[in-house]
């Protein structure tokens, strides 16, 4: 979706993060999109993250939602600022199935010490998409803490 | 709490629901505790379940705080009903560290439709557990819906 | 804003509903609007509904939040059915002051026996708006309870 | 659990506070105890305060939730810092009715810039409690902004 040949700054430090998030390798998840205040993270449905029923685990779709609103809050930092997940709720509206998830996050409020994101998160099947849960996030920013800049 | 030699037909049913559950298998997380209104799970720390900054993922706290919430709220329902998570809310208190992470869930109030859970959320380092992270999850009372009764 | 001489069933039954709410009239709040699977309510700023700062009260901004919610819910529910709000989380995200507060409730999605549904709060000063809160409610639909259709 | 005759600064502060809450006041609202990271707060069901089906509105019942959650918090903050809502969310048990309602606050986690408290909401009958609801809030410390100390 970036047609030039050099990603700016934002994105790799983004891509880089998510790349050392082991959570996100273990579930199979995929950063998809990098926009200001926006990041889209996909997830294939599979045994390994289902729940009893066999559907996803609302604490696996629940994990990538977590990090497609965090990464948006991310996008609005300066390179000096990283974000810690204060709080999230998560509504799941229908079970998780399908051909693939999808979680947008997307920034409703940046502030200085607090921003608010929230994610919705749709099921993909064949051509369609299905709205399944809807997460809102408080991330706190941080600065000079152990060195935490994403 | 169960001076009986033969775990009851209620803590089975848990155990063979768990098991079944593919992301607790994938995250480590073995069920430790079982009573009636309350579950135990824990899990250790590794780099497959981490965030950017080498803690534990928010998301695989969370997955083991919903599953611990979602089997105390089972604990109380006739064989002939399951539960689905509705939704769930969770406050991050410190970052995931330590030996061992154990999710303490809880019903605070089991109703016919709705049941209202918690779970404490403490890391283990040494001899000593800390707080860090708290849950309030809502479960629907499912029955007759695809055959599903956990 | 409905320039018709006889507003619909629909929107008769949730004003009748409205006014019957003693706390909306005692924190000053008017239903200011009616679509299917929205509403909108607006409340004056008024020491009558402050906190210790002076600003509006977290609980007045979520009293009609939860009211706006919960009304989108009910404009999509049949004449039989009334609901009844099971759960809702608000985030505060600066300080209630201006000449006026909106709460404008939506339906995210609508269920059988759950419904989701968000209001945002928007403080207006001048020809400004700004937002300044942010609310997702739970809402549980009923029938044939105690004669509760609204 | 003070055995002074002389109630401690910090009391006198928090009741200070309290009494410039208009709203409380508007809901008729008592502060009933204050000790260390906890405060209960207990109001009268009024007709100035329901909901279309007579029982209290869920608004008023976190109105008194979220200010005995945040008195708890600050009863352990230094006279300088003063607290703020974030963000908070209600379950809603039960329907308010009753002889009085009672909203027990109480401090989880207190943190430098984040505190993490609950509270639980019975009604009391005749000698008889029942939980209706259980809250738990985000309360953000601040200094020195504006004079804010309470």
């Amino acid at each position: 979706m970036n047609p030039e040949p050099e990603p700016p700054a934002q994105e790799s430090r983004i891509r880089a993060s998510f790349a050392s998030q082991g959570l996100m390798r273990t579930l199979g998840a995929t950063l998809t999109r990098i926009a200001p205040g926006e990041v889209d993270i996909t997830m294939p449905p599979t045994p390994a993250i289902s729940q009893q029923h066999g559907f996803i685990h609302a604490g696996a779709v629940a994990a990538i939602a977590d990090s497609a609103a965090g990464y948006a809050a991310l996008t609005l930092m300066p390179p000096n600022r990283g974000v810690l997940t204060a709080e999230f709720k998560i509504n799941l509206l229908a079970p998780a199935t399908g051909d693939l998830i999808l979680a947008r996050g997307r920034v409703i409020k940046a502030g200085r010490t607090l921003t608010l994101a929230q994610a919705e998160i749709v099921s993909q099947t064949g051509g369609q998409q299905k709205l399944i849960a809807h997460l809102t996030a408080t991330l706190m920013s941080i600065e000079g803490r152990a060195g935490i800049t994403d």
